[in-house]
């Protein structure tokens, strides 16, 4: 088989002997249901990555010393699939997140994977489970590949041996409230991530780091939290598992990649949007401090969090140490409608995709 | 079963058909060798924990959408059992470490475990295992208990079900090389923790954090790392996986808890002995400046780290920016040589336990 050049191993294909029952629509939630099908491949050093291979979806035998368990050496990635009014199935940028895979594996201590080759894996996958990827606006088909290390033994250390996983979950929206302002509390007593430690990996360890605040922010009656750097617990980080934008006197500011910041690529395709559209776009620190300044002089027109799942999700309330301001009125402000329409349009095939975004599987 | 005056639930017991072949001293690394059996336990919501059962240690069924490979809710505790000279199994510290154990739980947002239940579970998989309890000063029977979260899918939340494993293996010396002073190199790019993070607990996440830092310092030919802290990166945190002493003008000095550091139980050990002995123990913030300068001036007289896999490891050695100081002549130190003696002593039954450390499995 080949690929975009490369000679590519042989998938070897094992199907399911009955095809699972589709869901419908309202039975969707966030990565509960399952596809038929997963693609799984081993790495042995000094064999690096091997028999890619499509299984059926089902469990999985691990030794309880299995590395993993024990030291989280580990990463994942999160992505979509739509399927477009014209009934194509595509990819939303898919090398670039398969690309920010190796870029977490390196931080991890991880082998590379071939993007191309895990690609290719990716959509034959998609291909034989297509009739999973649902068609309704807000639906989508995620994907979630991820890298464990499988090693039996415990002493830490950098795992030899590894298990890559593709698995597909049909999902409806991310927030059960729809595409509505959420209201979220600036977080002052948890850190997330420091310059240094692994926030700009997509790794288990930044979820661990977040359960508790999440959990505290909850009971609060708040959506997420924003996090604030571990420095000087003053500059805007992320905001629960998005990455955060500011739209101040018309200028669109979002936190510079430092080092504790994961780079979003629905992050990027927002700045490369803005830039597109003609709009000032400036990455670069930004304190709580002058978020409330702005809003204080009026100068906040909108805030809102950017990420694969919830694409745009608008902020319409920010909490820091009990002080609360709203924004734009608790409403969906005119950009961040602009973004998610565009986004979603190219997404599911309404607006033309320009700028090359989508993927097809399917032709 | 009642054991403390708690009416315990009963231990359902799986044999194995045939005992394992008894591992010879000389094939006895760290955490490659797994005793016959294993202790495990549910969770669920509503539920509590539940099923304590001692099962033939052996692969485990996982789905590849469980929650602990995606978002690391886990933790892990590390204790020993030793063979001691009249040939009786005893464990070291068993309820500091089980109740460490809890205190991790609650930073991972997992549910508290009964601790008086659980070490009764591990008393009777010691006893039914005690034959794998190797007998040669310098081993003994690493136990690791843990905790993983094991819902089915995959949204960043806390689960509702875990499932609790205790493993047992017999263990040499956790340092190849023998009591023997390493050599430290201090940290100055990557961080372990941060205070708001998760240092304190005993989590994957901390341990992913440390694996290119550690990769780096074996590469330049460092044993280990020396952790400074997030913030201003100069106070001194931990070394590798264990906690740091410095012996300066006859002062016994170690830094405090301040939320980014594991509280050892060796540490609560040797702070114990030393204060015992009459000695000045201060648990303080202290710079590597600190470290440095009380070297130029001669009065840094020891260093060593304090941990269960190596209980004293005396430091010979740092390198911070690439200026090396050597302590004490690269010599074990004389405190550090004491405490290992009494340490070890009481674990192998030649020094009297008049702290009640030990915990008897057998009679």
């Amino acid at each position: 088989m080949s690929f975009g050049g490369i000679v590519m191993t042989e998938i070897s294909v094992s199907k399911v002997e009955q095809a699972g029952v589709l869901p419908t629509d309202d039975q969707l939630g966030f990565g509960k249901i399952f596809t038929d099908h997963m693609f799984i491949m081993d790495y042995e050093e000094g064999k690096g990555w091997h028999s890619p291979r499509i299984v059926p979806y089902g469990e999985f035998s691990f030794l309880p010393a299995t590395i993993v368990f024990h030291y989280g050496q580990a990463i994942f990635e999160g992505m979509k699939a739509f399927r477009t009014s014209n009934d194509q199935i595509a990819v939303f940028r898919a090398n670039h997140y398969l690309n920010r895979f190796n870029r977490s594996a390196s931080h991890l201590c991880i082998p590379q994977i071939n993007v191309e080759e895990v690609k290719a894996g990716l959509f034959q996958l998609l291909e034989l489970d297509k009739a999973w990827v649902p068609s309704k606006l807000g639906t989508s088909l995620y994907i979630r590949p991820f890298i464990v290390s499988t090693d039996g033994y415990i002493g830490v250390k950098v795992s030899s041996t590894y298990k890559l996983f593709i698995i597909l979950s049909p999902v409806g929206a991310y927030y059960s409230n729809g595409f509505n302002p959420v209201s979220i509390k600036v977080e002052d007593k948890y850190v997330r991530a420091t310059k240094g430690g692994l926030g700009q990996a997509k790794t288990p360890a930044n979820y661990a780091m977040s359960l508790n605040a999440q959990a505290e922010a909850h009971e609060q009656g708040f959506d997420q939290v924003l996090w604030l750097d571990a420095v000087h617990r003053k500059y805007v980080e992320e905001v629960g598992t998005m990455n955060i934008f500011f739209k101040i006197n018309d200028e669109i500011i979002t936190p510079e990649l430092s080092g504790s910041i994961l780079g979003g690529i629905t992050r990027q395709t927002v700045l490369e949007l803005a830039q597109n559209w003609g709009l000032k776009t400036t990455e670069r620190q930004i304190s709580i401090e002058e978020v409330y300044e702005a809003h204080a002089k009026g100068e906040l027109q909108e805030v809102f969090g950017t990420g694969t799942a919830a694409v745009i999700s608008p902020v319409g309330e920010l909490s820091w140490k009990g002080q609360k301001i709203n924004i734009n009125n608790n409403q969906t402000g005119e950009f961040a409608k602009k973004l998610f329409d565009f986004v979603t349009g190219v997404q599911y095939g309404s607006v033309p995709d320009e700028f090359s975004w989508m993927d097809k599987v399917t032709v």
